[in-house]
């Protein structure tokens, strides 16, 4: 049995990681940490949990007791896990860091970002960025893992394979992408209000994102160089879900729909948690929800150079906590998707 | 392994017993049938089973293929189990009907709610009403099983232990119902829609409700006489859950909310698909959404004889295909909850 | 052109009065204020509001400027109203307050609810209690006004006609009663966002409301005696709107339900405000939507004594803003329903 | 006291109609049609009207009783018009086509896109496309008006300042546009079930949809030639409102953004029904919910060349209804937005 503690666990990815594990057959859930919560039961606070965390309540952080785990998730606020993390490691305790800490490899952008220093550019350098689909081999071997952001998530999986593959033109690429409300958190703000943010929709951070540098930096690995993307997120009137709507071009390319489909496939086969749709699909966000899964559907209208990438995946789980998950499988040399692979609900 | 067929798979209860039997280790679906869909791979219809019904495809009904499951579920409209449910009896097929051919055991009472004579009176003798916290051991010896309805399930679950321990007034008692709108099943009707029933709330069958002698006939029988019973369904804006306050007159009780309290926990203590909150509590309908919990809590305002029942289910689960795999669970000696056990995803 | 004031304009109520009066071709808003928002145009705070209000900004609260009023609403947190209304009153400004400070007659009582002393007894002799169908004419000749709230006003219009006629047993009324969102106002609380109150439906307060005190104050006077009341409130996944359920009993009747059809309307045959639908009527809360209507419906299950009274009103506009300028109207001799009169949005 | 007929009024078109001209002083419906529910009053339809409309009924359509009318609006399928807008117009009455039946000037390409040859294509000469940004002296003039749809209304807005001032690259523009369901009709199908639509987000038609040829006849005429336009719509999770968000390259153009946004500013300083919000603004859906506004905004993420133009309307309103009263203000010498100039309800 695989010994986890969680730190932060009041807010959305610590839930959902409660969750999921409360499935996961070797894995148990040993210490979560919250200061404002501490001694409450994690089933007195999230009654779906009922029956089956009989004992876990929410402790005071304390480093021996997380050192005493086999791995710590950090569901956490950016900075915490900078200051914690290290000390773990030292111990011997794998991190599986879901906030934005060890995302971005320079620490510089980090800080122009987050406004604030990078609080441990020591670890920069061993931290692996956690997109099983790109660094499947070094997830095995890592013990601190930058689990990616929900956007960045949705956003690499659709592209990726044309940037490998050098079939776009990565000058001018084009992300749409909509979240549901829940990619705010459960903190307490006026905007994720029921009646402020129900039956509406809307642009936010049109001008600028946190997410962009992280979304950047994957797409100009996969690229080999530099990309220019427009990244606009919008809040959608719904609890989870993502849809990326991606508009690259198609440069250096004289085949056709189908064999995009064909490279798409064959860039996933050996990847449980991507589904390529099949051409004239259009992917639902709750067809993933609740899941690990991320479904993708190509289009390309009029038959022309703009290709229509369509990807969808539940923020909280293929976006946070599942694909923690699916790291930490890996890490200790269990089934990829163990735990993370029952199907969505629908409706 | 146990093999199952499933008799209408296209509606929302067959889409959710084939979802949750994709996590039942004991049991394999091995045919669905649909008329107008015959032919469709079920992941074709619901993209959310892609990846966990590589083959199961709908098929024409047909008698020799579903005589050779062990048990077959009617998820269909009522009459059709009336039609087919003797043929598969007599050839060894056990049945397990969520629709409401033989809920009733008045076939006269059937006739005159449903507009049609009851197709199957002389199997009413041998039908168990598959309520497991009423009817466990019966459950087990039984060949034919009517699963209770969603209204019916949460307002029984509710009243059984005041009627059982003789605590109410049976002359008459209020159960105002809030069900999402799947309990309308996935028929095109125009009330139905996001734009009718959305962002609004209504009452509906004031007057009288089909659920209503399915209802009164449970209670009629923990109480040992004729229940009065005002029963108003609403329908609410959400996708699932039912909500059903119950309104219970204390009558030759002298105790306290706290003794009340007591005999709820004791009726339910080896039930694992019903939950009695603590004193204080509110179930919400999400704390059991995609699960087979019933959750209950007490109330009395102002230390009067008005005693609140609160009681949340998943019509689609504890209310319909949940509800019907706790019977198969109990039919076959199988764990009650196997395959219906996961927690519900918050939020 | 009469001129009005708002203090505390930045919640829900304040912005809906200020829709409804952009609408009102007799009254025009001179001052709102607010302490925290000062300076800011409220038509950056609401942008639905851009075209309509092209220089009205937020202002600190200055007691001569708010005298300078014809009436003044308050939409404000209670006691504020307690603390500003003597002095205004005393300058000859009119007072119409949203809050709970004036609604209760009896000064302990309200002490007891909401936790604090109440802060302006000696104007309680005067205050009118603002609802239109039974003080009408109080209303007409009132300096003070207090608006009743949303649940009192929905609950105590589908009883009076019953309670003035003497036909239900007072002792055990149960009112069933289901609230949007909004309700709660527009603080950041946890549990009003969209991720924890969305898709979801619970009862809240189930032990004792605060409106109870009020609701039943209201119905005692109708009934000449006191009422013996059941209210428990939900809280549904909505913006907008209040569904009562109300189930009394007849006692004393010998009557038909087309007799109590006409007894609500010819109790409401000259209240504009009041729509009693015809007998088999199930009345949605999208249909008053925006508007200051009230519709009700009236059920006999199985031609018994329990009757279902069924009520529905927009919580911000009957149950608040819209019902003040009722009482605004009725104040300055105007028509009743002067720019509150448009149809609902459907769908 | 202009009279209007509507043909075809039990859609969702057809009932905002009857709301927005129970407020509007200068109109009367005094005919509206449908074959299914002749007979019906129209406030019994839709209880929201209930008080608004004591008479008026659906009755079959006869071709006397429109003619009597002064105009007369098709709320109808495509085709419908086709066949009756001639005998009307011979006859004096002026027809407003909410359908697509006028829209496009090049009957080969209607009948491409509709499956059908077009039934009136000596009327496409004198038709004046609906858009009072772009024709508002020739609808003063109209006889037969084509009232725009709701993704072309939202799209053309955004875009037309740019194109006629030749600022953009034409040859390939993004037009990612979110629509609520209602834009998928009344009609009672299953994708727009509250079950199947709630809680979740999806594209479609991602490889060509019928608005497509209607966008780009706008487009081309602002631009003097070609446009290359990508369009891909979206369902959301919501009852009314498009969100587009549009991705235009600058080209030839060394300004800054505040040159843009003063061009936006000037180019419908004149339009009341367009409203360019200040820079940094993201509008919301909701904030044009009812109405007949659309609301701009500018991005121009990293001061590259792509700028993200947002623009919303409510699709039954702008998108539809209230756009066509909107003309018949102008085709009959009226205030423009006399009876749709009501402000948005927030929440």
């Amino acid at each position: 049995m695989i010994k986890v503690g969680i730190v932060g666990g009041t807010g959305y990815t610590g839930v959902e990681l409660l969750r999921l594990l409360a499935n996961h057959s070797q894995v148990e859930v040993t210490v979560i940490t919250s200061r404002s919560e501490k001694g409450m039961r994690v089933d007195e606070m999230y009654p779906n949990l009922r029956g089956h965390y009989d004992t876990l309540a929410f402790s005071e952080p304390d480093p021996d007791t997380l050192a005493a785990c086999d791995a710590v998730f950090f569901a956490t606020p950016h900075g915490v896990a900078h200051a914690l993390a290290g000390d773990l490691l030292a111990r011997g305790t794998r991190v599986i860091d879901l906030s934005a800490d060890f995302r971005i490899k320079d620490a510089d952008v980090w800080a122009e970002w987050y406004g604030q220093p990078h609080g441990a550019p020591e670890l920069l350098g061993e931290a692996v960025y956690g997109l099983p689909e790109v660094n499947r081999e070094a997830i095995r071997e890592a013990r601190l893992i930058a689990v990616p952001g929900c956007y960045p998530t949705s956003v690499q999986l659709g592209l990726i394979p044309l940037l490998e593959a050098g079939l776009i033109d990565t000058s001018n690429i084009i992300a749409d992408c909509k979240s549901a409300v829940s990619g705010a958190g459960r903190g307490a703000k006026v905007g994720s209000l029921l009646c402020e943010a129900g039956e509406s929709m809307k642009a936010y951070g049109a001008s600028g994102h946190r997410h962009l540098p992280e979304i950047t930096q994957g797409l100009d690995l996969a690229a080999g160089s530099a990309v220019g993307l427009t990244f606009v997120p919008h809040l959608t009137p719904m609890i989870r879900g993502i849809h990326s709507t991606l508009y690259p071009r198609l440069m250096n390319f004289s085949g056709s729909l189908e064999d995009l489909q064909t490279l798409f496939e064959q860039r996933y086969a050996d990847h449980p948690a991507v589904d390529v749709m099949p051409l004239g699909s259009h992917p639902e966000t709750r067809s993933v929800r609740g899941t690990n899964m991320c479904r993708l559907a190509l289009h390309r209208p009029g038959n022309g150079d703009t290709l229509v990438v369509l990807s969808v995946i539940d923020n909280l789980v293929k976006g946070a906590s599942g694909q923690a998950i699916q790291n930490l499988n890996l890490m200790f040399g269990l089934d990829e998707v163990a735990g993370i692979n029952a199907p969505a609900m629908m409706p």
